[in-house]
């Protein structure tokens, strides 16, 4: 009887376990679950999911974080062997993580470590990020919901200080997004018109300068009394490395950008700037978590149980949009070398041009039901 | 015929526009806006609420910010006779404000001043807070919405946490509340035991030192895997200077005190840490609103209406409760000198001492739909 672990790994999102309750609804084989990510599969750190676990599992459903934990944790060629030792021990010949593009790498490379040492191994990846970088597929798991809490939390920020504008001129709010600017660019989702904030938006994938970041604000607020301005946390500025703030077990954690800008702002200008990091809640809020992406995250676990039964290997479950006009999806199967090949998925240069384009695409995704505020003044 | 200026003062919360809207619908008389808060009075910044105005207005009804302008503004003794002159000259002898503690004292003064010039002035306030220290009241509206938005964003983000608990160890969150710990304690109301995050959270109404902050984050993290901490932005820390940020317009701006923390937990324990400042969302998200709260707020400008209406003057509509087993209030006047004169309210040692009393008491306020995490490792 076929045996299989399954495993969530990198920053979870809101939906993350609706994934792995989808996977295991549809799972009729002996199941473990990896604790802890690739680091608990290299330590042997798997659980037995019996009907007892899997009733537990059931009620994360709608709760957000990994709720067999996750973890960032690199693996090393040593540590690759390892996990494969743990998983012949236990005669286990499947194996499913949730993930992102490292995810999706680290899948790959077992697969190819397992080949050399002829431990026969199916290798099968399910979805998530927020970044929404997953090279190969329409859009993933999580990014959806993450969009709504940003679109609408930019709009809220954006009209608080519009009310504070005699007061405090300038916000600079910093988003998630390491090497695509996805999430920083859903924080205009919400605009009633060109005018309304966020007046500016900052994306990894463009070539900026300070100079003329500040030239901007200048120019907004002189127009329009405040500005609202969008950083993505992974932005690279010109002759300032904002870029570095620390660095967790070789890995950079980025943050602190708005920090920067918004006391350039300050000295520079003479404005009153404040910057607000959305932090955590981005990938984390409950209450934000779109239906779709609710609906999406479920059936790309169930997917992948099928391709589990099918002897499916070396892929990762994709979404793929049909040519509509209204909003229609397929699943796929996306090949992990060509993800690990293929790097991180940027905004493309038709949405880097036309932001409106963009929301049409993205308006399904987060959902219909959020309301533009009116551009008055009183 | 009696004509009135209304506005708005002090950071916005999320139903302001809610208490204008409820005054402005049972307002029969001519009304202007006051454009910018007290700030807009001295400059004579008003605008006529015709029918027109009225119904703009009403769009903003559950929209947060304040959508006549409001902003921090001092009133110096000139300034005061300025403002009675401004509404001296458009024949206003009604002068209504939403707002918090300040807009209490500053109508109070206003009334004050107008005594001296022998000028007949009516004034009136209407609560808003998030940091519910308005004393006088059992609690303000404004707060309620804004403690649903912190303790559904500490639930997410500890769970977040949790699940991540092999990369990093501890975050700092912190919240608003200047003088008051009742935003911040809010963050344990879906807690579903003790052993829950947050495992601790540090109150401006305790005495706190780094060094019992720091021991007992050790502890937490070598029970329990990980530590969530919340700290309210105005705790004030024995041997260190957390408390000044930056000051605008002569106003100590708060924020930091988790930047500084979390650095001393870096750098003395050794974790990673991480800071979560939840910033300008507590006060402005559309999404958290409570239902209750936005009912008390559309309320309680309706009875500054009435009270209008029945020439009582140097009064803030209050919100009391009565004393049943379920939530029953009423709403009342408040001497506006008492306000003034009694200072911020604290949160009261019955509930520093207890804290599933207060959650008892703020429940009702906050909704009853929220759900609490399983305490649950898979």
């Amino acid at each position: 009887m076929k045996k299989i672990a399954v495993g969530q790994a990198g920053g979870p999102t809101s939906v993350i376990n609706t994934s792995l309750v989808g996977f295991l609804e549809e799972i009729d084989v002996e199941v473990f679950g990896v604790i802890n990510g690739f680091q608990g599969l290299v330590e042997g750190n798997l659980t037995h999911i019996n009907e007892q676990k899997k009733k537990e599992i059931n009620q994360f459903r709608k709760i957000p974080g990994a709720c067999l934990g996750a973890g960032r944790y690199t693996l090393s060629e040593e540590n690759k062997v390892e996990a494969i030792r743990v998983l012949q021990k236990k005669d286990i010949h499947c194996l499913v993580f949730i993930g992102g593009n490292g995810t999706a790498s680290a899948l790959y490379k077992l697969s190819e470590t397992a080949k050399e040492l002829n431990y026969e191994l199916q290798v099968i990846g399910i979805p998530k990020t927020v970044d929404n970088d997953i090279y190969g597929m329409d859009h993933a798991p999580g990014f959806a919901s993450a969009a709504r809490y940003v679109a609408t939390s930019v709009r809220d920020i954006n009209q608080d200080l519009k009310s504070m504008r005699n007061f405090e001129q300038v916000r600079i709010i910093e988003t998630m997004g390491r090497h695509s600017g996805w999430l920083a660019a859903a924080s205009g989702l919400l605009k009633i018109n060109k005018n309304a904030g966020p007046q500016a938006i900052c994306l990894p994938e463009q070539q900026l300068k300070i100079e003329n970041i500040l030239e901007n604000i200048k120019e907004i607020v002189s127009q329009n009394g405040f500005a609202t301005i969008v950083v993505s946390e992974g932005i690279k500025i010109k002759d300032n490395n904002f870029e570095e703030k620390m660095s967790v077990k070789g890995r950079t954690v980025l943050g602190g950008v708005s920090s920067g800008i918004a006391n350039r702002v300050k000295k520079e200008l003479g404005f009153v700037a404040r910057e607000e990091v959305l932090g955590m809640n981005q990938r984390s809020s409950q209450l934000t978590i779109s239906l779709q992406d609710l609906e999406e995250s479920y059936q790309v676990g169930q997917k992948a149980a099928w391709l589990v039964r099918e002897e499916v290997t070396n892929v990762m479950v994709g979404i793929h949009r049909k040519e509509r006009n209204s909003y229609q999806y397929f699943l796929s199967e996306v090949p992990l070398q060509k993800i690990y090949t293929s790097g991180e998925s940027h905004l493309p240069k038709l949405f880097l041009e036309d932001f409106d384009a963009y929301y049409k695409w993205l308006s399904p995704l987060v959902g219909n039901d959020l309301q533009s505020y009116p551009e008055i003044f009183i």
